[in-house]
């Protein structure tokens, strides 16, 4: 027996990631952010892998983002020594882990209360403890996040007398056009009160390489542009050629003509539907006309136009998720390649994360 | 410190089962099943853990269910001694791992197609090997399956002449009123070539209590039953009372007074959209008129209607998500516990296992 080194040779499902594609898109973001003098802090939550993370950095990222604290600890324990945490870290439990972190890794956190803020500050100065916090912004989205400017000046100089914290700037996600004036009115707020305002951190890939127009931002987070996926390649930020990632998928059933069961469902593809009005579940690379119609847990039901060849029970396709993120947290491994031949096999470290 | 016993101390999210309720879904559906002379054949899909199968099992299931064989290896490493796996074994590393679980557990499989079989015949009985093989009809649904009964009845018959193969029955999912009248044509055309249907296998929480109604089934299958979630509340197959499964969610953001953010996203609950019409991503069982009205991978949208008091930051509550079996595939462990101690914490030991 020889030794496995072919994505063709793998039990389906599962998923692949082309590490020759994931290398240009990095180079791509950082790029960007280079010419333009942005700090990169690319989101781990699209890879949840260490060594992803490690490409990142070495390419030029100032540290990575993370979404839930036990993300955080995955990628500190792996050597990233920078994190900004950008959920609300609210209850003690949360904010003892953020002490302990603290002293192995400069952190940062966000949020929008002066209840977490005070909550924090009580446990981290106890210890002696530092930690900059960005006060989230809800310039444009309508999720966490202080509601006004002068909403955002308060909490900053809350958090600027709050022992164990510093403050370190403001956050906002997603990076809109409206982002930039209401934070440039922010930060002149806060700024006319004596408080300097370090770092303002815009995120989300689809208009990351708009940044330079909206303003204001000076550090940009993203996440899917380094595997791509279909919302991707239907907003134009990552090329279909460039989309690194896949779910390689076997035809289980043909039980009628116009009727192929694929053996990855919503556990293996997540159920997200796709964001930009598209119908489907996925894009099969190699018949891009044949729909995926429906999920189960287990099953993708595939539509078959007559006239369309293949699709017989035994064939693997690879399917480009709707959304990388969320596939990928579905999946226990990763099996990074270049063309077709396995480099690595990873285990998701930061998956299932929740906490 | 005390020792930490109750679920109100549990970091959130949290996945935690009201083994109380457990036991009740449990006795309702064997008793049914008893009081009919119905095998029960629970599907582990819903829980994923070998302890809540043992008490199936215990209360008088004849086997499980298992949907992958990653899911059957993991309960006959359990102990589990009769597994149906009812998804299509396609390919040589399948059918490899089947001759190697048939030689330690009572193994049955179903699939709809000729090649299939052939597959699975080859590589069982070039080992000596024999697995019994249920013909996957498709009475209803329109996944899988055979789609009549007279190809099922073709198919049985080369079932039946393959080594390695016993033809062993019918399998269908869902048992519609309409399944009734398919299987029992099937059956009939089968024993009229001389064959004997061991047992017709009828699946799906929804019409399980039904199935007596329905006719020519012999055997249940049946997941969800066993924790309930809102689309079991609103086709009345399990109570509110009777729910056992939730997911404790703190609120982390109340950004406007119409607005709260909790820290179950898709990552705790799944993007599953209700079943039966109902609008929402599950059920805050303290404040059932606080719609989720969306979500992000970690964040859960919550609206607040004008008089609700509550739901400040801090503030833990207990969904009851829309499809239990999707969201318990998102956790790595379940807290067991009756009227709020905590009484185990069990690994979700076949969490995503998709192959």
């Amino acid at each position: 027996m020889t030794e496995r080194t072919a994505i063709e040779d793998l039990e389906t499902p599962v998923l692949v990631v082309d590490l020759d594609a994931v290398g240009r898109n990095i180079a791509a973001m950082q790029g960007y952010c280079d010419e333009h003098g942005f700090a990169f802090r690319p989101h781990i939550k699209t890879h949840k892998i260490p060594a992803i993370a490690h490409l990142q950095l070495s390419a030029g990222a100032v540290g990575v983002t993370c979404q839930k604290l036990g993300e955080a600890e995955v990628m500190a324990a792996a050597g990233v020594r920078d994190i900004l945490v950008t959920f609300p870290l609210v209850g003690r439990a949360k904010a003892e882990r953020l002490a302990a972190l603290s002293r192995t890794v400069r952190i940062s956190v966000a949020a929008d209360s002066p209840r977490v803020a005070r909550d924090l500050s009580d446990v981290l100065s106890r210890d002696g403890l530092s930690v900059g916090f960005l006060v989230d912004c809800d310039t444009a989205l309508g999720r966490t996040g202080v509601q006004s400017p002068k909403q955002a000046a308060d909490l900053a100089v809350l958090v600027d007398s709050l022992p164990g914290l510093r403050f370190a700037g403001l956050m906002t996600y997603p990076t809109e056009p409206e982002s930039g004036p209401w934070l440039g009115a922010a930060r002149e707020m806060i700024e006319a009160l004596g408080l300097q305002v370090g770092r303002v951190s815009g995120g989300g890939t689809p208009t990351a390489f708009r940044t330079h127009e909206i303003g204001e931002v000076t550090e940009i987070r993203a996440g899917t542009y380094v595997y791509g996926d279909v919302n991707c390649i239907d907003d134009r930020t990552v090329s279909p050629e460039d989309c690194a990632i896949g779910i390689r998928s076997m035809v289980v059933s043909r039980p009628t003509r116009d009727r192929a069961i694929l053996d990855a469902g919503s556990k293996a593809l997540s159920s997200d539907p796709p964001a930009y009005g598209r119908d489907g579940y996925g894009l099969i690379t190699k018949y891009p006309d044949a729909k995926i119609y429906a999920l189960d847990e287990e099953h993708g039901y595939v539509e078959i136009r007559a006239g369309l060849e293949g699709l017989e029970v035994g064939e693997v396709v690879t399917i480009i998720p709707n959304h990388a993120c969320t596939a990928v947290n579905m999946h226990d491994e990763t099996v990074a390649h270049r063309r077709g031949e396995i480099v690595a096999v990873w285990p998701v470290a930061a998956r299932g994360k929740i906490k």
